[in-house]
């Protein structure tokens, strides 16, 4: 364990100092496709090599083309964080490499992840009692809502607004389901027309979409899957974490009416990749979905749980250590300061783009992400982009409303500070 | 940073110190169902607390409640080590948090990938040329399988032995497939009837079953699925580590004519949970099957490969630098040495089994799993599990074999040595 021990310390420097430098870095990876690939040996080593050789192999050679997520100027996407104490947790858990396909394979990961969703369902306001359990992305737990949801009415056909994310559209492909799209309103939310809902298995509705984070009408939703048998999936990935604040639970009015949900702490509950929440509010239909005990798995433990009964994976790391971590380090009060400082920023950046001549906002902002763009053709927009994130100081990404391309600032790493969003204001304005 | 270089020390010295008595802990967590949850506090703090308190728990609540994959006497299901190299990679690649959807947003991450499967490629003795990435499980890679061989050959049917893994059977039943079991021989091995795989999309074989290691015969099935038109899935999750030694590569005889396999390195090639080798042979098919770039997701990167256009997720970790850190820190020779070790002590261990009056092998044994039984009873079999497990001094598992209860102890963990597996003989025989 000597050795363990003296690469763990190193290790633990090396990552302490790269937090500590990660703000003087490119944010964007200023290589090439293949660059990367081209540096390194085309075959594995026949002798051992020293785990130093790593650590200098991961700055010499993989750091340029590492794209930094826990960059302040991160803003691309959804920014997320890895915060201190769920990097370190993930250090234990691979140390421990529990193996949770059975509860007496990982009894304390299997009750801790149990736990630890429900500590979350308080924290954001659902209705006791639901099963809560973790994926590794919400694209997973969307294809888990899908196949439970399809099994339970018998029914093929997937329902979502135009501005639900790609995942729903992957889920029904992987599947052979059928997706058919409602219309959406002024603000990107979704308008169910009860000719979809038909026949259909389940509808997909977002709080905080991708695009522009906006929020599908749920209680209007529920009501139409109510009448047409459907179940309802809630897909709140990124702006599901921001419910912990009591004040913008306006956006999960009717949650208590879904029949599954999805929220990612890995996107801003300061928790690594890969954490993902899944809940059902019908978790004997996931069972039922799921549920295949082989011989060979099965055991005498009466009243135990097995939560790869409840979803696709079979083996599942210990990913609750991660999560209890992140919320007992925070505490609740921590979690709520950081989700109103990310949308304080969110909100000043906004009103400088509305300010500004020349410059638009282009959607609603209930959270973090601003969606704008400079007056002027798409190109001069999409040049923009490429030219401030080549520059390295910021990234940030784009997507298209109505038809016109639109640049993204979203804000969620917890180094964010307001000279970074300034900063970010600066080089957009005049990006050299 | 201060205060994550700090607890990142104590968490590396909890780890080192953990890994150093784990030989001391009962393999098999001593609790009953709800033990650890019922220690917890019901509700998350309010306040932050500091990350020794994380640790302190984890002694004092949690650790009653983990089972010990780490432990030299884990001798249940497949045993597992997470090696040094491999955890310490965790670590860094928790601090990087990179989120590879896109080639852009972690190019050394997607790059690595496609090279540390390159490397196994070479090591395990594929075909050049074939298109290796990173999934979180043996399931995944198999649902995986399944949907591109449905789409490319636009038929229904799964086929597969009585002995494959039950991940075939609840990736048919997720994605609406019909499942058709083979024949077996008397040594658990597949016999490919021309009916099942006349209208197969895919069939399913195994080398290194769950079971018992027993290895389907490739160059017949795949003589049968190219006449059919069904394409070829190779589940060799454990035994595809083994292939590193060309003198076990008789069980991958007839493997360039599958169109995928799964391998685990996290089960036999010393990386933690989670990392799951899927290779194809037909990339375009995969590509087809999983591949969905919506506008959000455009980029302008000339020749970018993103590899979740390869497979089910969108969101992926930086599993490569594990895998990456493993295969430079033994070398081809280390990892060698000790498959083959491991493979020397189940050889051991079957010896003392075979002459030893009243009991009996009940398999032929390839690999580092021995399947066996007391003569007598199965109740008397299934007590005795019950009992040595019970006893915390070694953990194995059962299974059934031509409807008997049969015992399966799996050599694994490169912490094992021979006296261990000498103590879990003694156990067996007397379990006091």
């Amino acid at each position: 364990m000597t050795a363990f021990r003296d690469d763990g310390h190193r290790a633990v420097d090396w990552a302490a100092d790269y937090l500590e430098r990660v703000a003087d870095l490119p944010v964007l990876a200023q290589v090439k496709p293949g660059d990367i690939r081209a540096r390194l040996p085309q075959s594995p080593p026949e002798q051992p090599e020293p785990f130093e050789a790593i650590l200098r192999d991961l700055d010499e050679v993989l750091l340029p083309g590492v794209t930094h997520w826990q960059h302040p100027r991160f803003m691309a996407y959804f920014a997320v964080s890895a915060s201190a104490p769920g990097i370190l947790a993930e250090l234990l858990a691979a140390t421990l490499n529990s193996v949770g396909f059975l509860w007496r394979t990982a009894p304390a990961s299997t009750e801790l992840e149990l736990l630890v969703c429900d500590w979350v369902a308080q924290l954001i306001g659902l209705p006791a009692g639901w099963h809560g359990h973790i994926e590794d992305t919400a694209s997973t737990g969307t294809l888990a809502a899908l196949i439970a949801a399809r099994k339970a009415t018998g029914r093929n056909v997937v329902v979502c607004s135009p501005h639900a994310h790609s995942a729903a559209h992957k889920a029904a492909q992987m599947l052979g389901m059928e997706l058919r799209e409602t219309e959406a309103d002024g603000e990107y939310r979704m308008i169910p027309g009860s000719a979809e809902l038909a026949d259909a298995a389940v509808v997909v509705a977002t709080v905080g979409t991708t695009s522009t984070a906006s929020v599908d009408p749920l209680p209007e939703i529920a009501e139409r899957c109510q009448a047409a048998g459907a179940r309802l999936h809630v897909d709140a990935a990124y702006a599901g974490s921001a419910m912990v604040c009591p004040e913008l639970r306006w956006a999960f009015e009717g949650i208590e009416h879904a029949d599954s949900l999805v929220i990612n702490p890995h996107k801003w509950m300061f928790t690594p990749m890969d954490c993902s929440l899944l809940w059902t509010s019908r978790p004997a239909e996931f069972r039922d979905a799921f549920s295949l005990v082989p011989e060979f798995l099965r055991t005498s433990d009466e009243g135990a749980l097995n939560l790869s009964e409840y979803g696709p994976a079979l083996g599942r790391r210990f990913r609750s250590l991660k999560l209890w971590a992140v919320l007992r380090c925070y505490g609740a009060e921590g979690l709520r300061q950081r989700i109103r400082e990310a949308i304080r920023l969110a909100g000043l950046f906004e009103s400088w783009v509305r300010e500004e001549p020349g410059w638009e906002v282009c959607a609603p902002r209930h959270f973090s992400l601003v969606c704008f763009r400079k007056d002027g053709p798409d190109e001069e927009n999409e040049t923009l982009l490429d030219r401030v994130n080549a520059g390295g100081e910021i990234f940030i990404s784009h997507t298209k409303l109505d038809g016109r391309y639109v640049l993204r600032l979203a804000i969620g790493n917890e180094r964010t500070a307001e000279e970074d969003v300034r900063r970010a204001w600066d080089v957009l304005r005049d990006p050299g």
